[in-house]
């Protein structure tokens, strides 16, 4: 039998474990050419939750009565594909939220193993959210040398690994982040040059404090009043990379744009809304470069696991309440023990893989 | 003596003629490598009122008690610089509102005459207006054959060549105007593929039923509520090229942006604010093509033109009122007569050229 989360109703505000219910189901019997999966671990995302809303959105919601979608890393238990054989560990964009996943084989991505990082990586920075920073600063940013970025959400899982690379390609890198203790770990663990605790500082002031010749670039994670402050002081030819609005998510309000948006053409900025789906291509050529700076540390993350398939929901609020500490992962079952994976992390900064 | 509009206080609301003051100043003897010019013809923009105004802007606002700044077409009368003699015509980025400029010769670029084309054209459809609309569109929406874009102010100087080249480019074509004879010049002399008349129709219902396939690319002139209305049909890796922001000028207040402004990420949109001064280095390649396509028949334009210094304040706000039929033009003084531009034009759809 299998457990899965099936969306029930569409959340009002949080996520409540109301809205979806857990239910058992027998697993079919494979077709030709498909694989059964058992899903190991479940990335949650802030974008989850636009999935449950009915909001106009770049994928169609999940349906009442579906299993709640989700990307996984699992191993092949069953094949009836010559691609893969029981114990291949692979990546599913929908694996979903349930312990095992039956599908063609073809909607499965192999994962390449590397040595010294935990299987984990391939839900975070070797994942879609190292995908997703990667493209969104190199490809929508376009970072020059000596310019200033102001990311929010910086000590967030993708927003921690744009400042990085920012930093790596020679800018100036200011984060927003809510609380000490993530503000201390970007400026000290990760080299930003700056930190903005949004929970205890007016964000505007301290931007004129800390960006006193403007903001070149905003890597935009969390809209709203954040982007607003920051939107206000980008200068001539800005650029926005709109990657999320996580203030918003929970509500299905329309949510508004700068509040001066005259500046967009007073200023030539641009704004520029992107999903990570619109990057596969480059996949290829950014694992190795993120792969690259892991190596030689000058690149850092967290993982945040929690277990069990029972806590997903209430684990989602979590990326809106910022109560957790890197990128957020639900633990569904023991890893295979031969994975490369497992090997220990080498002895480094000390702030490298999981906490 | 050289009479001169000077800016008296910022205007609030429309432009009152009390908001400058014509005074008359005499001549200075020219320094070495100047030139004095009698300006000819002043264009009048929209953006004219926002330099009236101490909002941030692109250019420095023009200053209380300096001559409001204006682009002319002028005559060279006294010369101390070798480029240029007496009787040469060239164009004046700050010619200002007054009958004559004296200044470094570096300021002025000689205007290539064309056959059959009214000197006035150096000020529309071959001067900024027309690399306005070249660079725009081109460079910032980047259209494809087959999308369609729509247009605000499809009717007025900018947007009429915009809708013009886009038909080139093979695309679908939706101008949004004032009225019904501007909705039938751009359909049945354009060749737009609809208009919408914003002063009889809900522009929104009109959109749904010109565009059931959404827009792909919004040349956007006017913002607020008309930019609102297309930016909410924008499709999948749309772009809209801000260009003008003309409802809000008469304000000082700040305008918002798009109010459903999560459309930017999940329709990965592209809002991109531009200045046709960042796009002069392309004057000479849009000039060749737009004069090609006047002279094919492709593209047509009107200027409108009225007379005398004294009414610029006066005209400005026709910009904005809509109570103009083409680029409005300031005719200061009457052209040389030695002007090839002043031959007749050939007969043809019977629309191009003055009205």
């Amino acid at each position: 039998m299998n457990p899965s989360w099936v969306l029930k109703h569409r959340p009002d505000g949080e996520v409540q474990s109301t809205d979806l219910e857990m239910v058992e189901s027998p697993i079919a019997p494979l077709a030709d050419d498909q694989i059964l999966m058992k899903n190991i671990y479940l990335s949650l995302d802030p974008t989850n939750r636009v999935w449950m809303s009915s909001r106009d959105q770049y994928l169609p919601p999940v349906g009442i009565g579906e299993v709640m979608r989700g990307v996984t890393v699992s191993v092949v238990e069953d094949s009836t594909s010559s691609r893969f054989q029981p114990g291949d560990t692979v990546l599913l964009g929908q694996g979903g939220w349930q312990l095992y996943t039956a599908c063609d084989a073809s909607k499965a991505t192999r994962i390449r193993r590397r040595d010294n990082i935990p299987l984990t990586a391939a839900l975070s920075v070797l994942g879609t959210t190292g995908l997703t920073a990667y493209c969104g600063l190199l490809d929508v940013c376009r970072p020059n040398s000596g310019e200033t970025l102001v990311v929010s959400a910086g000590a967030g899982a993708v927003g921690s690994i744009v400042g990085q690379i920012a930093k790596i390609k020679g800018c100036r890198v200011i984060g927003i982040a809510g609380g000490p203790d993530k503000c201390r770990w970007i400026v000290d663990d990760l080299g930003f040059d700056g930190a903005i605790d949004y929970k205890s500082t007016d964000v505007g002031d301290a931007l004129d404090r800390l960006c006193p010749d403007g903001v070149d670039m905003n890597f935009e994670n969390v809209g709203g009043s954040i982007m607003d402050a920051v939107f206000s002081r980008m200068n001539l030819n800005g650029r926005m990379a709109l990657c999320g609005m996580i203030s918003s998510y929970n509500s299905e309000d329309p949510v508004a744009g700068p509040a001066d948006f005259g500046r967009v053409l007073m200023k030539r900025l641009t704004i520029q809304g992107f999903v990570v789906l619109d990057y596969l291509s480059r996949a290829r050529e950014a694992y190795a470069d993120l792969a690259a700076w892991i190596g030689s540390g000058q690149l850092l993350w967290k993982d945040h696991v929690v277990h069990g398939l029972d806590v997903a929901p209430e684990a989602m609020n979590r990326l809106f309440s910022g109560n957790h500490d890197g990128k957020l992962i639900v633990q569904l079952a023991d890893e295979p023990s031969d994975a490369t994976f497992l090997q220990p992390l080498p002895a480094g900064p000390g702030k490298r893989g999981q906490p």
